[in-house]
């Protein structure tokens, strides 16, 4: 059983300290820290077994015990802790995104790799189970030579407009998870980005200079095809959806619903609402990849989410930016 | 290209009168007689190009031009004419159940089989697409050896009590198609019935001394269990699902509805609603009974449902209005 | 009761006869005109009660009695004959697409006005039970603002390559289908198409000029967004499906299969496979479309599908054509 | 937070305490108890936080500050824990079947009822996602007065045949489930039992006295016909499903599959398996059972499933036992 550190408590910092207590038996979480530690955070520690809490992040990475670290803080810090931790050579999973900033992103995967620790990025969709089950078989080669990628993705809600200014917008807070579940399916590298958006949803968003509503078209090295679309409100709740076609079948998925009942009635046969909160949507996800990281630094495996896997779908999100801006097909090598 | 007369005028002989000018090219019908022959029906003739109408059945019956005759009139008239019309030499399609007394059915079963003529009852349901899916599943191999049958049937409204009254009830108006698809999947002879019943939709069923809402378990003497579930109403329209589970897997349908478009929204995903009419709901069957009448008969092949197909589910029938009356299971022997 | 002429006596000339026949009862098919006419067709013209055959599309178009003409003869003299047919008065359903010459298009919708005769294009799938069901939903309301629309549509094999030569290709020969489908859904015209497209089925394909596969994205004046994939081959049969997504709601249908029936065993529950054949896929369409024409005619309405309805997929198939060459976003404005 | 010790620390007692660790903050295990503790189980109980371990239940028992306990021990020591923990005060949650012997059945319940203990009994299924909607939709109106119920029921293998020779057979170890979620979904009593049955499976199992195939009718007080059907082997893996039909509608679910994948080929469009193993397939009807008894214990309600609950399906196999042994059905009140 190896030590970890959290740094971040805030929602997805304690999920995941929930989902290793649980679920992680190679793991045992040593502190967590978070500059805003509070009473409520401590409780939640006493209660799954955390040791130590402390505002200092240092605290975990000058920590010799600790051999691998989460790092759940806010996007401005991820690249920075990175460094700091594999120079301390602990092994890093790390929330996504790493960073908008290329050169920051580049600069921590290299610190990892030379200092030979694991680098995880948190891309949790490719640990759900639906969307896994038709990577698997893509992997197995029922499908053939893959031809089209279809994504649907689509929120519940609009997050706050003060959000959008400050996230990067739909490319870089959403469709970063298409991006790299497009990246994922396809086993081949995007080449070029056509992305184009409305404002149908809020006035507010499109005020803030973003747009809610967007198609993205991409062209793969390997000349597969793929098409995601991303709306920030869906009244039925999270619709996550993906279809890869190709030459010997096509597999897909349908979006999840909390339960298999139907009710006939003289309206029609309805299925149940899909979910409306994204812990309910992703738990199996979370509990997954939680565990995966677990395997590559225990077993010495490669990490299943690269560096490099987090670098990708932040190029591809400055793509389809600037396509949108500028009204035409961009390439990768352009914003490389 | 056979010559053929319809015997009865009425809804189902209309339905088969098209079917048989539009689908197949192997018929043309001669002649079509109803006692109360009319302008309608007159018009209906020359529309679709029948050269003769009359209201005398014998018109047919003594035509040597005609081959074969549909028997499309009322249930006390169907082993009269099954006897005409064998002893004329001629095919018959007759309309189900050919008599609910038994010795009649036997008596026209015999005079068909003497006179050499095929003699097909109109069990319609083994010519449902989704029904005939199940059957060809099950007789591919692919469920294995027949452990388990379920039928579920419910119409979307009761009959009118005054034919309640003179249909025999549940069990020879309504359960007999499914004591009909039972013997169908099973490939096996019904050895007992046991019948449970209840009056749930409309209490006037029950003063005309009947069940709207009945369970029927069977056994085979392959020891193959089977049930069948009817009510005479469900809100939502035609349900009509049947399911053989065996040593190998399980075949079933789903309920058909007209198309497969859904609506997501905050109640849900709902599905259109099923077919509330008959004519709709078996549109194909109806079609591709009368083209396998028409390959028995031109083909000299077997009828796709024989005489003693029509005698068996009357037993059952039998069966399970004894069993009701008497609260214990009934042995198809004590009925026959 | 209304007689017609047919010109064009191959497959879809045929199907329409058939259709006519059995199922328009306002419509009287009184000729049929092929220049390759021969005994076959003049069988199958005495089967379905059809008076006269002619080698000469002239003999119905001077034909006083014949009151509409359908145009089923090859693609290049679908102008000149609605032109022809519009001068003499006749109703006119063409079959699409009118001409790949815009100007010629024109010409044939103006003298089609011009006269006051109906002019109906032949888009079957505007008439399929799935698509219209999803159509219905979106012009209920239930769907609310149209925001994204997503089509699929996939072709069980390639047509020959002479054929692909000759047809303008991927985006005039099939996906002219899903063109117009999108602005059938949407209730809006398209502004701007982007168009990327890849070899991936048949190298010859790409010999010929053409892509087998290809992704098209659309903008509206409404702000709605699409996308539509095709591919040229699909393993699994015809793959047609449509998803309407909105303010309210999501409307979208699944690919059509011949029957509900499922199997479970030790791989999993398996529905049968997809359609095969493009007649078979479509029965139901072919006869609404001719229906809807003969109400047209009868009652006196506007053509359901009009000669500008045939011409818009006609400027979005340039506009992609146009777009997948020169790999920039076209709008159509560009190709009018 | 209440303390609770657990009684058997078998599979099932493990299942319980591991989910009330992770799930249920509201109770904390202070001790659990085997006659064959072991190392395992001790490491078991040191990595989810349990104090205590022991070879003898009366440990617990004579505990004062365990408030509530879980008998997880084998089936006839349960009516004896039932009564001893009662007299003890403390709240009792018990896995089914309480006992085989009526009479110790109504002991056990009199005990706790004196006591004023609350009792629950493990009929987990109650709390399955997929059955508890299918109840919801019941419970809110939706489906109307209960007419049918429909209870499919089947294990991807036979027990050994030793289980069998000891379970009291396919109602007592098997339906038993199926007569309780016949109860709890019809929220009325079974006046008459009718049982089918036959040995498809396994000849071993017949020559231990038990069929390994079976079908059961219920009438209810309401007049609502119920049908459960069970079969020890399922290639396919577990089969529950259930439907209630009703005079406003049907409600009824799905068998549960681990995603909702899909693969299109030329073979068909085949789901994923279903769930081969019992644990995998109620993950969350588990957890949910223990939630439920913490808020019945903490917040002093009623127990979700009564003691009575327990009671009712045991006398419903006995009755199920006799009818197929003397080949007649059943009334409850001959069995109780």
């Amino acid at each position: 059983m190896i030590k970890i550190g959290i740094i971040g408590a805030g929602r997805i910092g304690k999920v995941h300290a929930k989902n290793i207590a649980m679920f992680v038996p190679e793991m045992k979480i040593k502190s967590i820290a978070d500059p805003f530690m509070n009473e409520e955070t401590e409780a939640f520690a006493a209660r799954y077994g955390i040791e130590k809490t402390t505002k200092d992040a240092n605290d975990l990475l000058n920590d010799p015990e600790i051999e691998a670290v989460l790092i759940c803080s806010s996007t401005d810090t991820h690249s920075k802790y990175i460094i700091e931790a594999a120079k301390a050579g602990k092994h890093i999973f790390c929330e996504k995104p790493v960073d908008y900033d290329l050169a920051k992103v580049h600069e921590a995967i290299e610190t990892a790799k030379h200092a030979g620790v694991k680098l995880q990025i948190g891309f949790c969709r490719r640990f759900d189970h639906n969307h896994r089950a038709v990577y698997d078989l893509v992997q197995s080669g029922k499908v053939g030579k893959v031809n089209i990628i279809k994504i649907s993705s689509r929120d519940p809600e609009p997050p706050p407009v003060s959000y959008v200014k400050v996230s990067g917008g739909i490319f870089y807070d959403m469709m970063i998870h298409d991006f790299d579940m497009a990246r994922f399916l396809a086993a081949s590298e995007v080449t070029e980005v056509n992305a184009i958006g409305s404002v149908l949803v809020d006035p507010a968003i499109g005020e803030a200079g973003d747009v809610d509503t967007a198609i993205v078209t991409l062209k793969f090295e390997s000349g597969a095809l793929a098409v995601i679309d991303n709306s920030r409100k869906a009244v039925y709740g999270y619709d996550q959806r993906v279809e890869v076609f190709g030459s010997e079948g096509c597999a897909q998925n349908e979006n999840d619903i909390p339960n298999t009942a139907v009710l006939s009635n003289s309206e029609g046969t309805t299925y149940g609402t899909a979910y409306k909160v994204m812990w309910d949507r992703y738990t199996g996800a979370f509990v997954a990849e939680m565990q995966a990281f677990a395997d590559a630094v225990v077993n010495d495996k490669e990490a299943p989410v690269t560096g490099m896997d987090g670098l990708y779908p932040v190029l591809m999100a400055a793509a389809a930016t600037k396509s949108l801006k500028e009204g035409r097909p961009v390439k990768i090598s352009e914003v490389e």
